[in-house]
């Protein structure tokens, strides 16, 4: 992960010395619960906890000549030890304690997503309440189609960013999972009693079965439900964009006192931010795919996972979590030109109320289809004429005909695009993120 | 799709035909919501479905004109119709109807991908049973490791597909959502009451909001739940393989009778339904990636989602479901040598024992460190001389120190490996698939 | 690979029938090849091609008992012969024939795309030579940046463009390879002078070295360059999509006479062939991942690429040819708004060429940092005022200390941004497509 | 990229430190080209290399405030400039250095990455020399086909590495482009000589047209092929992994001295390496699909990519580069057991010499599908019953009433599977990598 967007505290979790902070826990919590089982002499954890060693260079050094990581640590950390050593990783394989530790990295990481992924569904929730009558144009195609209301698009991201929240509920409980089941998962050399009284003292949860590893599946799925978050993120960002654009210009991304948009033009205000959201949701989402083919390993497993997740997963955590805490901001100061909005309604010729007039002419007895070809042909020609389409509809027989001017008049009022806000506003009421 | 890998039922649900009939449902739904809000006149729902026509070549031939699939449609099945025509399609947009219709084929399409596999953990959680004691080699980097039973092998399958399982119900819930909001989503010319009828006629629910259309994630989770489960069966199908291999013989794919294995080497057996099966969850995969991609749209809706869905949702959809039900005759029908499997885990000198020498030797007194390079030269050495590494032990002055001939050879017992087998399975026997 | 997006000729090279037939033609290859090397007597291909039948409901059906594809076509191909059916498929393994024949269909699908390919380059440089010197916005950010042509814009496409067509006819050479060395590749039962006489017959070239199969690299290479230029036809594509935005409005794709925007709203004119073609791109692009796991296979081969590539090559091919096929009336009846770009070139105050002023105002002496801050704050009032930023400039001091006004007016002529645009073009020149 | 898998010289490329000082050098050469061609006075280029300064945690301070790297850049590295700051980065974008400096990164790094592939082409092939002539089993399906030769399996290696090589030579010609044409790629401020000569100062290529920036087709293509080279090495390793399985034990990766295989288990030597290749070979995957979607970046461009390419682009060279370098000593170290080859072979019945066995008794006159059937049945039953498949033969009457005993003895010497070898080699004699 580079530096630039590594932000704490999730930066301080994926550290290599936190790595090897985790796995002595989960070394020691072993111990601790054999020693709560009976089965070794109390107090034998609290001299290893007192005794044990994180040096990463002296690991990295040991490492360099047995060419094994757990090994490596395992001569570090215990070079004081004294005869407590032959409790140490005691009965246990590499991966009972790399894949428990990289779980319990994993859950650490993702209380904080969920925790600051809820402060951000307040954040949009309350940019759509501001704006829940505030008249925007709705756009299909990138074309416009019919008014609706600010509120009602920013709630698009709430309910969506909803379900991200709960997609990720459900991949915590599956990460949530460890194993300390020996070499290749069926508890030779370690009791169950002893794992599961362990991971409880780690707050964690054992497979029902393992290999010789936490099945990969369950990375799988947390990494998956990161970069469906990300890409709802993106949404959002990308919707921001398009509004920022010069001819559109109803929203813009928060611009710091003192921030350049360009070096060579000075007068640019750029959605930096929101770019770089996009562009950190396509990392999120090539992750994913890596995490795919890390599920089908040999048998009782292969390592070819590992290289891949040790920079998969610290980076897919550490960017989600820089998306969502930025996009807080974002939500937050984002500049809304209400304005703007409504002129750039107003500039298409009324032609957006199309629709009403469709179905009022069908109620009036007109025929769907030559409802439709009657309008469309008006329609588009006033597009091209820049002519008022409430104006050319009165002066066309066929409508004047059906409709009295009064009748017309109505179907060009707004309040029939925000009439059921409330409704839905209602239903997002009782949620509790 | 390719018909050599379509299965019906399935395959039914997604061709064109289907899909209009759905549209047509659809609309249907809506007047009969109407008609039962009392908007409508009672028995117009009736009329039209007497009279409404599906017929394919003609609503091609329209859409050829018009550019226009809705349209197409809507013409060409009501033109048998009378007065009652004004009433359908009424204040509805196109998306109302093909993202709902969409819903109901991905709704009935995953209620018989989840009944089948529920049959297929049944399938796999048998052949676990039946294997419960089967006596086989655990491997790690395709190396021998320790030995485990091969029903516990099978075991670690169930609980991936479990799991998957639970995935697809989590996404179930979701693509049961529809909507039937209008345009830009905001309930201009429908009412809100009249969705949440029809959606029920229809045993879906509405979203709590919609932009024109459905929001894409949903389907993004359901293709992710398709591939991961996919993955699970390539990850089985992948085990397979490895156990045919012909040095390891220790398992076999059904062979039909009749069957030829290559058309110039007639001696050859080869597990192709499960390299198959491992080539169909790439497609899986490759169209979840293409699903990430469909969930940023612009504004309201773009329509860049459809000319992808149109291929990967009844791609995935039929692929998943071929895969599952071609699993269950596999995992059925599978030939395991139990024989070949012991005979394998003989053929290693008994150096798979390592590690219960080990943690023997730290029990009796010696050093961790000394222990383990004491084994690991010994071991190397037996493995290199094809020596037994039980005799060699004996023969080692270092060990015959510390440990009595008796005590040697019950590290050599097997027992040890299968002693936990019922706890784990009884872990599995409460589950409800 | 479904109907609506299937176009002739392509669709008709990959009909199962035809495949079949390329199965019969690489056979009879071999079996003249041995004619003409006088390896078996003169006259024996020729009967074979008249006595040859390939009925493909008779091979599925002799498929259903014997469950290889190739044992099914030989019976079935050759149910008429005499005796000369001992020299049919002899020496041969399967792959040699699936695999020769897939090179073929590759082949010639891709001598139509690349033809197809050529035409658009042409038709998009024809394009940009028409608007060399329409005056357009340059955006970056989706915001105004600096003015410029709409022909150099287009331009950037036909260089993209032609860097695809030489990445195509890169893969090209590597899809022409095939091979005809039996089962592992070691020419066992084949000369290699039968392979080498046989492929130039069918205008193919020997791989060096095969396994059973041609290595799958090569098609992996030629699924990348298919989805590389997919997705520089996306951006294309998105270009104007963004043209076509309501507020935009410079350009729109061809509107059918007759066709409709919208089932709902009749006003609408969406630039649907865009979208679409955008979603096309991202299954390229699937199916370029797909075809990188195909690559990594076992030993001498495994079949799992097989079911893979029975969908994804087919369809990549057909997607492809029909985006570039479109492509080529898009660009050819791309309706461009000449006056509307200019009117959005106007519309934002003349801050667009703050870059001519910070330029000179450094060549006037003042300091990098000082005109920087000077011309962005003034810049971001106008913008904010809604102030012509020509004018603003003039009654700034600090500037008005430095330039005249003759000087500054100087700074806002337009021909600076088209100056080069000759000199850019001619480097097209000579390209030849 | 994590410390551990970061290869000097290649590490040293992409510090920040050194992405910064390219982008001086950029700056230079512009301002250098200026003074060739007399547009400014002599010795300015000497006085600001004199005076530039390099101090990165100065640069991000400012960059905190103005939140754009390049102008933290300029201000910094010019803070000591006189008069003379007047003429750095005059008339440019901050894309014109920044993607020229990216450029430059690029190219750098594909040297070296050429320059050792070169070398692994070779230690392949020499590895490929050395075992000739070694029989060894080939497999298709995991499953034994015919015998070949192990030194033709490491041949099509060498064939793939040079494809691999022959597109990294064509991606390098594009990212050896570069762009100094300004804001809008129209050279508005910056004259076409001036771009040319810089870049020639830089070895680099100016492009036809650019926008703002350099295409990102370009480094698409560069990361596809590195992913295409990683999945290479992949294939390899994977073959290298099957053959390292107990079971197989006919190659072993070196194992170094003092080396531990697990931390339970120490008996053993796992292919660690080679996996680790493969999970690397997925992380190129993931990154070029991020890389496929920074190609469409909106008009004139956006900086979406530009936070994705801050990892994936140093990320994936950095990968490639450990994985080539690291395949080299894999495979000049690479243990053969060319016994273990033989007895493999061997054990298998005489099953694989089934194919000769078809063929000669189609020349014998037996017609081909019952020459088929009498074979497969008779080869299935050898290998039920473990019984040799050529003793069997001659016990068999139709087979006996064809064939002599001699004739028979004939299609079981493995002579015929090596007869070709030295065909293939020598056409790879000439080639150089």
């Amino acid at each position: 992960m580079i530096e630039r967007y590594a932000l704490s505290p999730i930066k301080d979790i994926w550290t290599q010395e936190e790595q090897y902070r985790r796995w002595l826990e989960v070394e020691l919590a072993v111990v601790q619960a054999k020693e709560d089982l009976g089965l070794i002499l109390k107090g034998i954890t609290e001299t290893m906890r007192h005794k044990a060693r994180i040096d990463v260079p002296h690991i990295l050094e040991i490492e360099q000549e047995v060419d094994h990581d757990m090994i490596a640590f395992i001569k570090s950390a215990t070079r004081d030890f004294g005869d407590e050593e032959r409790y140490f990783h005691k009965g246990l394989t590499s991966s009972d304690i790399v894949d428990t530790a990289l779980s319990l990295g994993m859950v650490r990481s993702a209380k904080w997503i969920i925790k600051e992924l809820k402060k951000l569904i307040e954040n949009v929730k309350e940019k759509a309440i501001e704006h829940r009558y505030t008249l925007t144009m709705g756009r299909t195609h990138g074309v416009h189609a019919e008014p609706t209301s600010f509120g009602l698009k920013l709630l698009t991201y709430v309910y969506e960013l909803e379900r991200n929240a709960k997609r990720l509920d459900h991949a915590f409980v599956n990460i949530s999972h460890a194993k300390l089941s020996g070499a290749v998962g069926n508890y030779a050399n370690i009791d169950p009693i002893i794992e599961e009284r362990a991971l409880r003292l780690l707050e964690l949860t054992p497979c029902k079965i393992s290999t010789q590893i936490v099945p990969r599946d369950i990375h799988c799925e947390f990494l998956n439900a990161l970069a469906l978050l990300g890409t709802g993120i993106e949404r959002l960002a990308t919707e921001i964009r398009h509004l920022q654009r010069t001819e559109v210009a109803e929203a813009q991304e928060p611009f710091k006192k003192g921030q350049r948009g360009s070096s060579a033009m000075p007068h640019k205000k750029n959605p930096i931010l929101c770019e770089r959201l996009c562009g950190m949701a396509r990392i999120l989402r090539g992750n994913a795919i890596v995490s795919y083919e890390n599920v089908t390993l040999w048998h009782e497993r292969d390592i070819s996972h590992s290289s891949a997740e040790r920079m998969i997963l610290p980076d897919s955590i550490q960017i989600i979590y820089y998306m969502v805490v930025k996009s807080q901001a974002l939500v937050k100061g984002l500049i809304v030109n209400s304005q703007k909005m409504r002129e750039n309604f107003q500039a298409s010729h009324n032609l957006v109320f199309s629709q009403n007039v469709l179905n009022k002419l069908i109620d009036a007895g007109m025929k769907r289809e030559e409802a439709y070809t009657t309008i469309q042909s008006l329609a588009l020609e006033c597009y091209r004429q820049e002519r008022d389409f409430r104006l050319a509809l009165k002066e066309t027989p066929a409508v004047a005909a059906l409709l009295k001017e009064a009748e017309i008049d109505r179907l060009f009022e707004t309040d029939l695009y925000l009439k059921n806000v409330d409704y839905i506003f209602k239903k997002f009421e009782n949620d509790r993120p």
